[in-house]
């Protein structure tokens, strides 16, 4: 075995591999060199390419070896040639963990001088003495077998010897030249990457988020079990997510009222994010709420429902939090004697303390931080949203990530950063499994295939999971303060069938709440994050049943429960965004169009290419649209939609299998 | 110092540098991560980029550290921002040979105060304890001071104390700041890259290739004198490298005759590339040219004329060649006991016999090979175009232009590959300093936009440089073959404008010799490859006149003999392709228009972004036609052009500088 990638040295004979001609490189998924894992997830094929070539014409042949991390034996597939020098294969891995892949390859003699006399028979040439050499590779081959493959070859040898060129290429040959292939000259790519495989919900998830102390009766601070007893409201929608801001203690000092007015009353709630305070801090849970104990029968509580409880993971504190007394040297000391207070200046936030990642007590920080995590590992949770993880140090969260995932593979990470494009990318990298995006602010088309496609090719979707939000406590976009009912259907299937994770903050979205803090401003009045909010949940123009058939479109059919597979198609109307999805094996084909205008029909034609969906060109082919369970013939490449946004401002259309005109597909990108 | 890429093990503090809160990533240029390096040259600054960024707000500051490999100390340069974390620096090295550079980054803590400063300030908010804090780290500065620094940097920290604000934030402040920047925490990238660097004559070059044999008295054998005589004829065409096919021993064997006819009568002179007989071989000089003394002479003639020899490197021999004899080992043999002949199935080439590089003597063929190149340096060649190169393993070639350059760092290598993307790419790679392209068969305007995008794009403009052959003596388009006079200029100009290095086989091109050897075949009639010819050089519609402005044109503007700052520009006439480029600095900008309709006068409009060009957007500018030495008055975005293929089916404008609008510019891409 010969590493392909050693450099010669100048004019050192000993160091070069002379018989080393094979060239491997443009190995795929790889990020950043393999300086960090690719992302993977049971139920999904790793698709793994190489571009393989030799110099002449020799023909290459190319094996995938993937393996768990630890284990010693390798397990092998060929892969296939795609043209221009380019080989695929795939592996689905069956463990959560580190999985490691590299590429051998080999020249392939027989193939080569087999595809060679293919082209002298053909053209009627002697080749008489091509036979002899072609019998010569089987004889070597004779000598790496057994059996009966080794009788079968010194048959086929013999008969070569004769002038059998029809032997010679017969598939039977074939197959028994690369049993015996002669790999002594072999090559692998030098190095091996890895993936890093997550359960299924780190891929596909659909998100609830909604505040605990809103579930209780008018007024009245809510507890667990008030929201037990949503749990059914959620389930129903079909989230198998159910994110709580955090649930701990929240500080007194510096407490905002309604609206994030400074002055607060005696009986306002605060901000969850403010945490802690003199009845204790990350570790424990806000009276008002409940126990631990009763957190804990809450998790089984969802659980039964299908639901996973996330919590919220914000790494600071409130001036009042116990770790502010105990340790005040994880804090920065600003020059008057006070501690420094988060800012974004001119902004300041004198009711959050962040924690300094350059404590010379980084150490204990660090650990103490963790210890958090693990506690909430041991009372059960398995997901976390991440609070600004972009405003503490990379090498923190890649520390934390993996010491975590050393112990609990199936823990999830949800990057909570609305930051800079590389910023959001690097945090991905060194070890959140899904990410928040910039969906919320991507409205027009032109808009959304240039994100959508960033986000959903190599080297972005290797890494990077989005988590597709059409509001957050944080965010109420100007798009559904104004475009009302429209809006916010559009945004819901957008988001659910973009993205294969998405989550809304409820029950702000089912009840299409829609008026900001101020004009011109992107946050919600009244917001839950200051104040107890009371909701009519069974207010009739709710969309919740509307949600309810979203979720489940996406539970049946695989092409929306990964990222991979998407494709825009062209419209004749700016207004209509369309796009496929597509499962790797082809069967399962889901066209979405969308009208983006909320207050005008739109109609125009959608673009199917025919060819490559395997739809009959001329034929009509039947899609169901699923939210609307309506049917319609189509035909051809050019098919008319027409969206009215005062009844449902979209099709999802699931395109039926028996319309298809091929079985085996080949894999679609 | 602390390398930025060193994972972190999971769970364990002692590996971790938790005060590293930098990501330096996609650094620019570099080649397969670094594996080869990427391709500069004297008289072109090497243009670095890099993502660099802290989590939370803290600003980076970033510097390039280079050096030529070997030395000690670094060079620096501090890096600017471009926008969305990437900072970019450029050094011009002043050597040949291997340089080395890389990224360091720190936090630059005064900056960022000052910069939240100046905000605070314009919030007019109470900034006391901000001022206490930023003249803490004027006096740490202070500590890293001496002599005036210091003396002004005590001043500036008492009038900070004393409230002032705007003393914080001059720019002489911020000067002394930067000069004592606090880099104890600076974070390199992991590992340096490296950029080859070669004389001019590898980024820009124009290539005239004749054949020595053809240039005595009509139906003579011609000699080296004969060459003399024709160097002023090429030299005044402009040219710089003339390139001879191989100038050795012709074999008898299988000799070809002409038009490639396997039927040769004893005085066809052969296929100069079938090398070697009973008088020599790849070290000999072919008799009846002359001595290898008269070889010598005619380098230094050609030097007189500014012109340098390109010699041709075909590592094959004839049936009769001295090695076939001296080291059959070399050879691959057939079973039949005969020399196993090249072939590309179903053709054969008898009168070729390739090397065996997978012999067991492979250190003995490559030491001889090498001992070619050595000799032919040692005569005083220094390019070589290499006949070929995809047939021989690219770690030979890596080997081979590595040991040679060891000794000679300016020798110039052009890989003669005509075969797969990536082969052709890989050859670039281990080192051929100029590559053939596919240049001759991209002929419509779409195709052209997409393969020169591609070129001049990183990574591949990063180790390819492409130079352009309308012609060669194995290629005579179609295009050629039926465009006429129009034609032969379309593609001249757009091999000479779209290519800092292009190259014609004269006479045929300057003559427009456009007779193919058969209907449908894209190579000559008659080809120079197998018999000599005699041409007419005086006549008059010879195109030599014109090539030579062309050549001119290019000798006069810099934004010609480089391959970056090249951008294509829309038209509404898929006939006119039109593209621009422009140097670095922005001082030479060129626009071309081609019409590549050779039959008909194309006309329309050329999209010309003068935002981006520092063009007046609705004054009048100039445009001066250096082909046709017109000037034009051109305004706004959008200007009008008329191509009639029956007089100069191109327009080359320079764009007066006095037109441009801005005296500084930004980098172009």
């Amino acid at each position: 075995m010969i590493a392909a990638r050693a450099a010669p040295e100048a004019a050192s004979f000993e160091t070069v591999a002379a018989t080393s001609r094979m060239v491997i490189e443009g190995v795929t998924p790889q990020v950043d060199g393999g300086r960090f894992p690719a992302k993977g997830s049971l139920g999904e094929p790793v698709l793994v390419e190489a571009d393989v070539f030799v110099d002449g014409h020799d023909r290459p042949a190319v094996a995938l070896l993937h393996r768990v991390a630890g284990e010693k034996t390798w397990s092998e597939v060929a892969m296939r040639p795609l043209g221009n020098d380019r080989f695929r294969a795939e592996f689905e891995p069956q463990t959560l963990g580190t999985h490691v892949f590299t590429v051998e390859a080999w020249i392939d003699r027989f193939a080569t001088w087999a595809g060679d006399l293919a082209k002298r028979v053909e053209a009627e040439q002697d080749v008489a003495i091509d036979l002899l050499l072609g019998a010569e590779l089987v004889d070597a081959a004779l000598e790496r077998s057994r059996g009966q493959a080794a009788t079968r070859l010194k048959k086929f040898a013999r008969s070569i010897r004769g002038g059998g060129a029809e032997a010679a290429l017969s598939p039977q040959l074939r197959a028994l030249m690369d049993a015996a292939a002669d790999r002594s000259g072999a090559v692998r790519m030098e190095g091996q990457l890895e993936v890093w495989v997550d359960r299924e919900r780190a891929r596909f998830s659909s998100w609830y988020e909604l505040f605990p102390r809103s579930t209780g009766p008018a007024g009245v601070h809510g507890t667990f079990a008030d929201l037990e007893d949503r749990l059914p409201y959620v389930a129903r929608m079909g989230f198998d997510v159910l994110y709580l801001p955090p649930i701990h203690p929240i500080g007194h000092r510096f407490r905002k009222g309604p609206n994030n007015s400074v002055a607060a009353q005696p009986e306002d709630p605060g901000s969850p994010w403010a945490i802690g305070n003199q009845e204790g801090g990350h570790k424990s849970v806000h009276p008002r709420l409940g126990t631990l104990e009763e957190f804990r029968h809450l998790l089984g509580a969802a659980s039964s429902h299908g639901l996973e409880v996330a919590l919220d993971l914000a790494f600071q504190c409130s001036p009042d939090h116990p770790y502010v007394i105990e340790h005040p040297e994880w804090f920065r000391q600003r020059p008057d004697g006070t501690v420094q207070y988060a800012e974004n200046p001119p902004k300041k936030y004198e009711d959050i303390y962040p924690f300094d990642f350059e404590t010379a007590a980084w150490r204990e920080l660090w650990a103490e931080l963790r210890s958090i995590v693990d506690f909430w590992i041991e009372q059960g949770v398995r997901i976390f949203r991440v609070d600004n993880p972009h405003t503490k140090p990379f090498r923190f969260w890649e520390w934390l990530i993996a010491g975590v995932r050393e112990r609990h593979a199936d823990v999830i990470f949800l990057s909570e950063a609305f930051t800079r494009p590389k910023v959001m990318y690097r945090l991905a990298k060194v070890g959140f499994s899904q990410s928040y995006t910039y969906f919320a602010w991507r409205s027009a088309a032109p808009a959304l295939r240039v994100y959508f496609s960033e986000l959903t090719a190599p080297p972005v979707r290797d890494f990077f999971r989005p988590n597709l939000w059409p509001n957050t406590q944080d965010i109420l976009t100007e798009e559904l303060q104004g475009g009302g009912r429209a809006a916010f259907i559009a945004r819901l299937v957008l988001a659910a069938t973009l993205g294969a994770s998405y989550g809304i903050l409820g029950p702000a979205f089912e009840l299409m709440e829609n008026v900001p803090v101020a004009p011109g401003r992107e946050e919600y009045r009244d917001s839950e994050k200051y104040q107890l909010r009371d909701w009519d949940l069974d207010r009739p123009d709710s969309l919740r049943d509307l949600i309810a058939r979203v979720n489940r479109i996406r539970r049946q059919n695989y092409a929306l429960q990964t990222d991979r597979g998407l494709r825009f198609l062209p419209t004749d109307n700016e207004h209509l965004l369309a796009y496929r999805k597509v499962t790797v094996d082809g069967a399962n084909l889901v066209v979405t169009v969308v009208n983006l205008d909320p207050l005008r029909t739109q109609r125009g034609f959608v673009d199917i290419p025919t060819v490559e969906l395997n739809l009959p060109p001329t034929e009509p082919f039947e899609v169901h649209d699923l939210l609307a369970d309506a049917r319609y013939s189509w035909r051809g490449g050019r098919n008319y939609v027409e969206l009215d946004p005062g009844v449902v401002p979209a099709h999802v259309f699931r395109v039926s299998d028996q319309a298809r005109v091929e079985p085996e597909f080949e894999y679609w990108e």
